[in-house]
């Protein structure tokens, strides 16, 4: 199968890629770089061997994706990961939010149906959730697009297109992979999680004060309606979740199908930090501050049918993931940048 | 004021921009006529008597959104109409659906901020509100995007988008009209609802029998939950809806505010045939059919905020509608191709 990845050289497109290209198939990366590097891609072909082909254009822009087409075709399968991602810089800049994750969709699929693609894998979020009281949340559980940022409210619209695109176009394979947290990295060390500015997830932003380019983790709130009082997440290991795209692709059928990706296992904000200080051997400096609007008590799914349906699950632990992004951050202190 | 009227030439655009025209506004028409005449444009001129320029053109396009600004500002207001509207199409064609009515929100919003509008509105629709329950909907009754179709998806989601556009420009004017169901012409018979191909609406419909040009009324169903078995509406007279626009431009506040365009008195299917039959002066022919996916029994709306807030009540009963109507399509049995 030939993948065209859009936003193939950011966090998960990455991990992607390798799985994909270890798994036999061919990708082409598309990624504006906006929020991260061409030597992505470097260490994509460095960590599997093969040529990764990185097309650097704006995923919104069809003739750029016709582009990807004519240059790098025929291609299976588009799996959509483009997007503006940064929960708080949502909240400041909703329109360039809700435009560039919804142009992206309609490009892509625009471009794509018209080429032939047989498969659409989108990029969705287990935050599209939206009654605390389904928990752990099913595929069947509860969405809204009345959630607390713009970014979950795009997700949520982008899901609700390529339901109608689905219906329309009955042998295409649509599948939505609502991801819960994903963290970690390659065990290779080669690729990571690596945001610019201030991190907006916790782990990226304990990597940073482990490696000494942030001071101090903050956590937000620890008065919440959990045991140790800190918000309850599903991590999944990004090597895990990388795997879940490319089941996804291997067993995708037509119509519109819905995945949660994620462990099931909620792990609090202090037992993340916990096994982060156990991957680095040293405590690390924290401080209790308030509770951020739109955080909720926990969220965390009910990955089973993922399991059923795609034979895939998340083996990899909070130590897994801690050590290996340790392992990348520490071997690359500024992320992509350090080399 | 000067208003730029996005999809100006259209059956509620043109009525608006009489309207403002009226009220000493001036107004400037984008519109790509792609479902309407440039002979609009003509109409508006001749019923005024006061210029009303057009740019042909695609909304959705920053380029000639920003062109109409350079050649015909400064603008004060943008009215946004320019929206794909037939329900049925959008069951068949989702994706033009929602890159169209989002893609103009995104580009006149852009646009808009950027040269400093100090007013946008919005057409929305009453299709939005989703639990009958509710009725009559008032602006706080539950929205939703799970809805019938893309078209009242694609609406809601311009309303999410635009209520926090308003969060962050705390300056700007947004204002949300629910239209309930717009039908009947301007007095002078030179503008009138219009559309291409089958009329998706009942009252198009109705003209089209009356004038001759199709041949028998459908009723899609006669077997809900009604008083006479036939579907509740709530018709607001165009030239009502129109001065609902004015309203809300003379009257706009900043922050998001939304309101219901309608009259709150429901009227069925088989009495708005009965009052364009004493319009006629004949009856009509007309079968009962099957029910259509996606129809509800009523919708009509708690139109008092509008009045409370806008001064606004949309007086005209259905028979003025239907006489308008009858006025309009039978002086231009072919629309403005007769012309």
């Amino acid at each position: 199968m030939r993948v065209l990845l859009a936003g193939g050289a950011g966090y998960v497109g990455a991990h992607t890629a390798v799985a994909l290209l270890d798994a036999g198939h061919e990708v082409v990366l598309l990624d504006d770089l906006s929020n991260t590097s061409s030597i992505a891609a470097e260490r994509i072909a460095q960590i599997t061997g093969k040529p990764a082909p990185l097309v650097v254009g704006d995923a919104s822009d069809d003739s750029v994706v016709a582009g990807v087409f004519d240059e790098h075709g025929p291609i299976d399968a588009i799996v959509h990961l483009a997007a503006f991602k940064a929960v708080g810089e949502s909240m400041q800049q909703p329109l360039e939010y809700y435009s560039n994750n919804l142009d992206t969709t309609f490009a892509l699929v625009r471009v794509g149906v018209a080429r032939g693609i047989r498969s659409f894998v989108f990029s969705s979020t287990g935050t599209v959730y939206a009654d605390p009281a389904d928990l752990p949340f099913t595929e069947d559980s509860t969405t809204s697009v009345d959630l607390s940022n713009p970014y979950s409210k795009s997700k949520r619209m982008n899901e609700v297109v390529l339901e109608d695109v689905a219906r329309v176009h009955p042998d295409l394979n649509v599948t939505v992979l609502r991801y819960f947290n994903p963290v970690g990295a390659h065990e290779s060390g080669l690729i990571g999680e690596d945001p610019s500015g201030i991190p907006n997830n916790l782990m990226p932003f304990v990597q940073r004060v482990a490696v000494g380019t942030l001071e101090r983790i903050g956590i937000f709130g620890a008065d919440y309606d959990t045991p140790d009082g800190t918000g309850l997440r599903d991590y999944i290991h990004v090597v895990d979740l990388a795997l879940g795209h490319v089941a996804a692709l291997e067993k995708a059928q037509p119509g519109f199908t819905v995945y949660n990706l994620g462990t099931g296992r909620p792990v609090s904000v202090l037992e993340l930090i916990a096994a982060f200080e156990r991957a680095v051997g040293r405590e690390l400096p924290q401080t209790i501050l308030g509770r951020r609007p739109g955080d909720v008590d926990a969220t965390y799914c009910d990955p089973s049918k993922a399991a059923r349906e795609l034979d895939w699950v998340g083996t990899r632990t909070i130590d897994d993931a801690t050590r290996d992004a340790w392992n990348w951050q520490s071997r690359n202190p500024q992320g992509f940048a350090t080399a």
